[in-house]
């Protein structure tokens, strides 16, 4: 049983942790919480020993019925592994701590490439993870990115990808960032950032991304443009993507046509938390365009996608010896995660 | 085994369906639909037979690789009971099919009292349905208003009640609705329908309400004040709503303050749909004024909570003879509905 | 000519200097800006002034083509009185600077009551402020419900105030604040602070105010109810509003029922910056109920009512004398202020 | 004087009005409305003379206190050219109506290029509408790719354009329309319509869209991108916006990076009903990628854009002989529409 722990309970922690818990060979040894709070509540009932930062706040989690296991770094000594749910900016402030105590650790997408030197995505580089220390899984955008241009790549070659990122403004919990009527232009400046993050997975790409933020609460919608180099054959494409365990295919016939479309199927199909792992793509929008011009519309699930990345990458780096397919299929069998 | 259909599988619909399922007195003979959608896909994953209104699109649902059991006059007949669940107006058409082939029936709502002569609410008139034929659940913030009045009138007697709802605009899954950046009377005029619709389960209630609708997709608020006949008991209130089954009580040092963190605690609970069956009450904000004056905002999840009243009405209409009290903790055990 | 500085050309700052420039008896002699921003070129254009507090960045507008009159030290001298329109809580730090160069200042409601010692109302104690040094104008929220409270309260009298404020999330022009898709208490206790800030302006009434935030961009709507202590008239109280200069009838054959069509409505009417200076109450919503009970809803526009009031404080305290009705109509009728 | 009737006084009728107003070869004849409501109010402020469709409707109108001066047929009559502005789909119809009397019409973007035959655009082939009896004005969105297309085809030649347009859900004073919380797909497949709709004004051009439909209400925002023919030159490119009387081009310092803040900028500049008739251009976003791709932002205002190209396509069917040049900068001037 890999032991892991959890360093930040929120939005990314929590999905996290329960993934990690349906696995048959991994087990949470703690996660971790600044103040009491809702989110706090339910790592109890998870059953999960939770541990705070702040050992002096130990008085404010009993006082509201919350019991606490001991100090985040006494959990980090009982993990094998860590996986750092930190706020963006805040996970590399933890390797030194990572590194004071020997553990391997794993960082989210806020963070820069350079804290781990190495960032992942379990349908490009699985076994580069292994033996590795420290990685990085990409952010949300970039693994849903990864995912669909390495499947491309696989069938046509890419020559050049175009993909704009329309993404969603606030978390569905968050109450306190906007925008509330505005398209937010983030960056201004073109291309984006999330061009280079790509390439830190696939560094051969070549890719010009731009990115926009507008006033909805689930899932990012990727508009996405590839350059082959090879003729494009939409039935070969669409087979390809049925069989990816990790996309999607939104056929057209259940009328679904936003994301408030797919939350709702997600919700009636009973996903945890209405959580959409795969990357979601419309069927009726893959087109080959002038033979050699590949165009789609994407939806990833901005707090889900990169949960099932965390726990490959987590099997990777301190499983057993895996190739990528049967960590991806037993991630998935353990989710109950099926073809959407 | 009390055979239930459903006609018209929507949002409600649906989570009737899911509920009735998991009763052990129950069972779902049908539910119906119109055309193939991604519901009608749920409705095959669950193993409900569907039929549908015209039985010459059986050709279109096939295509699209979804199974016929028949025509919603075949279902009809197969029931017990049918609760009908179709769009607001079109319930009070399909009266006279019931009547056809004697069945019981169940309305939503969004029908007028008069379509069943009787108006529903667990807490107040579950004995009153026992013997009728057809009943109308009133709606979710009928239900919601029902819950608490009674509640506070049993404890100190109310003398006369104050309550503006503030609605969502549409539901999660609807992407046509709006507003999008507005806050609508409606309607304009003072006082709003509500009132009138309380006392059709609650007629000697004084009660003047107003209502707007706000840009959101989950939880309508209620902001309430009552005239209370007697002193009021802060404690006392408290308690009594930590001890009524479909009210839920949010405490302070969970730091929920809105919809959406009450959205995302339903969600980290593995409630189904992250459904709220229970009303709401921010602990924070009961308060008494004056004496005599009961103050309190309430959540009421627009989609959930008629769905547990659907299953009580159908069992005093159709079951064995049974307490309120036994109907609603059976109701909630089987759906591992706990209080939040 | 009243010599007037703007300190702070932000959303209220930028629309005080334009209904000050515009008064007959008052000039701007300049605002102040922190960096260089869109609202700078527009203070250029206006021909304001433009003082900045930390001189040093003087270049950087100065690359941005912006000319800057010197420090907001030089500009306080420049004055006779200041409009401090700062963002909320860093007005009061500004106090000690006007008293310094012994000048008169005015603050707005995001400052305590304290900072001035006197909150300020056009329809209810203009007289007061004559003679005064410091004066504070209440809020947007506080400003709409002194209005039409002071009047039903001259109507009828008032025995006790019920309100709720349904507040915008964000301005128009803020991309950063949500809330994106929920209702947010704001409080969650009851009741809110907007009662005891009423009462700094109107002592007697006895008031209880609940307040939340939903995700729209322009005006606060109330919705009000008052125990009147003698029976109230319906035609009487709506004379009353068509009479008063400050508050706006919404007649119900315009159509209008939300605040998106009474933004479009100013805007139509080709008010600056789609201004609505008067309270927006709506004709079909104003209701006697029991006699003694009097109902309504208002809309605020949150950038704008208050700006009418801070031409007539500087007119009260920094004016020649004059009486509240001769300073209201000035200040109207400089702006082409007609009735909605 | 050009006699123009505007036939649909709504969100782009009641703005057309006012433009051609302004002109000093131009006046208004009559506009029309089907019902009493806030707009027919404001046309009778602006002494626009009011017809309406349904004559039996009068005493509605009057009892409102709203002047009529007879039947829409009446009004037709009276004019030398009519815009229609009814609503998308309607003015299809009114064709044989303006046929009937020998009339020229202009109709919107919202009606297929077929019901006039030719589509316009100010920028593009403002010769091509002189002698026409009938013309199409473009929509918002086609007007905008117009006028940048064509200068950048003007500049290096443009081999192909990639384009998506993330399109508002609801007009400012719409508050029934959404999505309230949801990325909407509009349409799921590609290409989209706009491509085609361009080249009824480009018909040489290579185009590609996508269009989405997010939860704002100003402004669409475009992604554009398109490979040139000759080497890019940025400094070039910008140079020609600058001189482009209908694109503004949005500077960096100004820190504007949302429809939200232009939409402020708009307002504080005074611009009526905080109209931009202009494309807004972001100068941050204008890049040149591998020499031969040009790539940037571009801001739309729905209500406006198309308000100055009526009133040149007026001018070409109906004026004296005028080039393109002359038309637009007399159309600018009395507008007083200075570069933002």
């Amino acid at each position: 049983m890999i032991k892991v722990a959890v360093n930040g309970y929120g939005t990314i922690g929590k999905r996290v942790a329960d993934a990690v818990s349906a696995q048959p060979d991994m087990e949470i040894v703690g996660v971790s919480k600044t103040r009491p709070s809702a989110e706090a509540v339910i790592a109890g009932k998870r059953g999960y020993p939770l541990y705070i930062a702040d050992i002096s706040k130990k008085a404010d989690f009993e006082s509201a019925g919350i019991a606490i296991a001991g100090s985040v770094e006494e959990m980090i000594q009982a993990a094998d592994i860590v996986v750092d749910a930190t706020p963006g900016g805040i996970g590399a402030k933890n390797r030194e701590l990572y590194e004071k105590y020997g553990k391997m650790a794993i960082w989210q997408g806020g963070e820069a490439h350079d804290v781990a030197g190495f960032s992942f995505s379990s349908s490009c580089n699985f076994d580069d993870a292994k033996g590795r220390t420290f990685a990085r899984v990409v952010s949300c955008n970039t693994t849903g990115l990864c995912r669909i241009i390495k499947l491309a790549d696989d069938a046509f070659g890419v020559e050049k990808v175009r993909a704009t990122m329309v993404r969603r403004g606030a978390d569905p919990g968050d109450s306190k960032r906007g925008p509330v009527d505005a398209i937010v232009l983030n960056p201004v400046t073109i291309p984006s950032h999330h061009g280079p993050d790509l390439q830190t997975v696939l560094p051969e790409i070549d890719i010009v991304t731009t990115a926009l933020v507008v006033p909805t609460t689930f899932m990012h919608m990727h508009i996405l443009q590839m350059d082959l180099k090879e003729t494009g054959d939409r039935d070969k494409i669409l087979e390809m993507i049925k069989n990816h365990s990790r996309i999607g295919l939104i056929k057209g016939f259940t009328g679904i046509k936003s994301t408030a479309g797919l939350k709702e199927y997600a919700s009636d199909l009973g996903r945890p938390r209405s959580d959409l792992w795969e990357s979601c793509v419309f069927e009726d929008s893959v087109s080959i365009v002038d033979d050699k011009e590949l165009y789609l519309f994407q939806a990833i699930h901005q707090e889900a996608d990169v949960v099932v990345e965390n726990v490959d990458c987590i099997r990777a780096m301190a499983g057993d010896d895996i190739t990528a397919a049967e960590s991806i299929a037993l991630t998935d069998r353990s989710l109950n995660f099926e073809a959407i």
